[in-house]
C-alpha cells in the first residue's frame, strides 16, 4: 500500500516515516514519493494509479536506459503493464523539436490513448521533453517522472513546468503541465557522475537561499555525508527540497508571482549557458554562478549587507561547485539577458537576496547596475 | 464601448441587440464578439484587452492576408500597436508541425514577451496553429481568433482546441488553451469561396441536430439567405452556432463528456478526410456524409425512427453539400476509425442521433454493426 506511506499535507505530523508529499492543486493533484529502493515498486505504484489501463511508453536516454530501464520494464510487467519504449540521445543539446518530434512519434506508434500514462525515466532533459508531449499528444495524456538526477529529483519533475528548447533561446516552447506521479529514487544516484550530483546540489541549495536559512546552514554542514551519498541525508535532503517546491507550486502554479523566486540565480545563469554554447557548465553549475552574481549585485544595490556573497561562495564550494564568473563585456551580458523569457515587456526581472533564506522580485534593475556589477569583475 | 454590447451571459434578454456571447471560464473567460463589419475596430478592441501591451504577432495566410491583413494592420497600428507579420501556405496540407515551427520562429524573432498577444488572422487551419503556438511559446502567450471562414466563425475559433497534425493522425498534437478574444465579422465571408461557404454550414447545421431541433428547421428554411449571404441571416445563424458552442464548452471545457457531441459526424468524418489523402473532402464536407453515416447507423441500431437520415440529407442537399458515401470496404473503414483520436482505451466512440435536436454518446457500437453499416452502401 503506497497511500499509506504518502503525506497527504506537506504540514504532516514529524514522528510518522515522511516517503513524499501531495501537490495539491485540484483536478491537478499528484504525489511525490520519495523512497530508497522504490525504483523496483513503480509498477504497483502506477497499476494503483492508473488502474484500468493497460499500455504505456517509457522514454529514456542511452545512458539511464542501460542502467535502469530493464528494471523498470520488469517493475511494469509485474504489473501488468504492456510497455513500449523509447530511447533518445543524451544530454541538453538533444532538449529539441527534433527530439520531442521522436516521443509523439513513438506515441503514435504505441497508438497510447487518452488516458494511458508516458513515462520519463531520466533527468531534467527527458523530464522536460516528455512532459511537453504528454501536454501536446491528443491535447495531454497522463504523465509519470521517474526522475534519475539530483536536479531533476529536487527541481524539474516537481511542478509541471515542461518545455524544449528553441536554437535561440532556451525553454522557449512548453507548457505548464503536472504529472501525475513523481517517484523518486535516491538509490539511483550511486550511478550519477559526481559533477551532476555537485550541479544537483546547487539547486538544493537554492531552496535555503530563497525561504530556509535553517535549511541552508544544515546542507552546509552535511555537505561531506551528501557528496558521499549517506541514505539519510540524502533523502532528508530531498524530501526538504521537494516540500519547499511544493510550497511554492501551490502558492503560484504558472509563475505568476512567488514561484519566480526558484529562478534565483537563473537570470544571470541562463546567460552563462547561452554565451558558453551550453557546453562549458551544466545548468546547476550555472546557476551556481548565476547565483553569486545575484548576491553581489544585491550587496551593491544595498539590499543586501556586506558578506553574503562570500558567505554563499563558501557553500558552494564545500559542494565543488564553480563560482568564478566568467568574462564577457557588460554589453554581451546584457544583450543575452534581454532575450530571457522571465522578461517582461522591456524590463528584466531579477530574484535578489536581502538575506540568506530572503530572496525578492527587482522589477526595478536598471542596465547601468548590471554594468557596474560585471565592472567589478576585471 | 464595446463591452457594452457583449451578453454577458448567453440567456441574455431577446430585446437587446446581440452581438456576442461571454465565455465563462474562470480565469480563462473570454467574449466573442460577432458584428458586421467589426474588423476594422480589432485594434481597439484589443486595446482594451490589452491596455499596456505595445506589441503583437498577425498570423495569416497568403490567401487571406491579401484580403484583410491591410486593414488588421491599420486598425492595429492606429490603435496604438507595432505590429509583426507571419504569413503561412494556405491549406489543411501545412498544418503541421512545419508551419506551426515558423510561427514561433516569428514569436522569436518579435521577441514577444510573456503577456504579448498573437492574432490569427484567417481559417481554422490557421487558428488552431496559431492557438498551439500561443499555447507553447513562453509556456503560453495570450491569443486572439480573427476567423475568416464561416467553419472557423462557427466551430473551431470558440473553445479552445488547437492542434497541428501527424502525418498518422489529424489534430493528434495540441493543447486546451483559450484565447483571449474572439473577434467576427461576418462580412468577410463575401471573399469566401462558395464551397467553403457550403462547408461551413455543415457545422452550424450540427448545432441543430445535435441540441436544437427550432434551430435545424430556421436554417434548412433560410437556407436561399443564408447561401446568397443575407446579413441578418447570416449573423443570426453566427450568434445561434456560438451560443451552442460556448455552451458546450463551458459545460465541459476539456472534452471529458457533453463537449464530445460536437464530434457528431467526426468518427466517420476523420475516415474519410484520412481514406481520401485530405484531397477530396474539405473538412465540413467529410463531416455531413459523416454525419449521413451517423444517421444511419442510429436507425439500423433502433436508436432512431426511420426517416432521419433522408431529413438529414435532404438539408445538406439545400446547402450544396456532398451526401455520398465514398466506397471503401468495411475492414478499410474500421481501420481508418481506430486511429481516431477521441478512441477510449480500445474502444470506439460515436456520437448517434435519437432524432433531429437529440444527439448522445455510444460506447457499445460493435465492428459488425459498422460491417453492416458498410454493407447497406454497396
Amino acid at each position: 500500500m503506497i497511500s499509506a506511506t504518502f503525506c497527504q499535507n506537506p504540514a504532516m505530523s514529524e514522528t510518522s516515516p515522511r516517503h513524499g508529499y501531495r501537490i495539491d492543486l485540484g483536478p491537478r493533484s499528484y504525489d511525490i514519493h520519495i523512497e530508497s529502493g522504490c525504483l523496483n515498486r513503480l509498477g504497483t505504484a502506477m497499476r494503483r494509479q492508473f488502474a484500468t489501463e493497460s499500455r504505456c511508453l517509457v522514454v529514456s536516454n542511452e545512458v539511464v536506459a542501460p542502467l535502469y530501464l530493464e528494471r523498470v520494464r520488469q517493475s511494469l510487467q509485474e504489473a501488468g503493464w504492456q510497455v513500449a519504449e523509447c530511447i533518445l540521445p543524451d544530454g541538453e543539446a538533444h532538449k529539441n523539436m527534433q527530439q520531442w518530434g521522436r516521443i509523439i512519434d513513438a506515441l503514435m506508434q504505441a497508438k497510447l490513448a487518452r488516458n494511458e500514462p508516458v513515462v520519463a525515466l531520466g533527468g531534467g532533459v527527458i523530464g522536460d521533453m516528455v512532459g511537453f508531449a504528454a501536454a501536446s499528444y491528443r491535447r495531454g495524456i497522463p504523465f509519470v517522472q521517474v526522475p534519475t538526477t539530483l536536479l531533476a529529483q529536487v527541481d524539474s519533475s516537481v511542478g509541471g513546468k515542461t518545455a524544449i528548447n528553441h536554437p535561440h533561446g532556451k525553454n522557449m516552447i512548453g507548457a505548464f503541465y503536472q504529472p501525475k506521479l513523481v517517484w523518486i529514487d535516491p538509490q539511483v544516484l550511486h550511478t550519477l557522475e559526481k559533477r551532476q550530483l555537485r550541479a544537483g546540489l546547487a539547486e538544493v541549495i537554492k531552496y535555503g537561499l530563497i525561504r530556509d536559512r535553517p535549511f541552508f546552514e544544515r546542507m552546509s554542514e552535511r555537505m561531506p555525508k551528501l557528496l558521499a551519498l549517506d541514505d539519510t541525508a540524502v533523502c532528508e535532503a530531498i524530501l526538504d527540497a521537494c516540500r519547499h517546491k511544493a510550497a511554492l507550486v501551490m502558492a503560484d502554479e504558472t509563475e505568476q508571482g512567488a514561484r519566480a523566486l526558484l529562478n534565483l540565480g537563473h537570470t544571470f545563469g541562463h546567460a552563462i549557458e547561452s554565451l558558453t554554447g551550453y557546453r562549458q557548465f551544466l545548468h546547476g553549475e550555472a546557476v551556481a554562478i548565476g547565483t553569486c552574481m545575484a548576491a553581489r549585485l544585491s550587496e551593491q544595490r544595498g539590499d543586501a549587507a556586506a558578506g553574503l556573497e562570500a558567505r554563499i561562495i563558501r557553500t558552494y564550494r564545500e559542494a565543488g561547485l564553480p563560482t568564478d564568473v566568467p568574462s564577457f563585456s557588460a554589453e554581451t551580458w546584457l544583450d543575452a539577458m534581454g532575450h530571457d523569457k522571465k522578461n517582461i515587456g522591456s524590463r528584466i526581472r531579477y530574484i535578489l537576496l536581502r538575506d540568506i533564506g530572503d530572496a525578492f522580485i527587482a522589477e526595478n534593475v536598471q542596465p547601468q547596475e548590471i554594468t557596474r556589477l560585471i565592472a567589478s569583475y576585471t
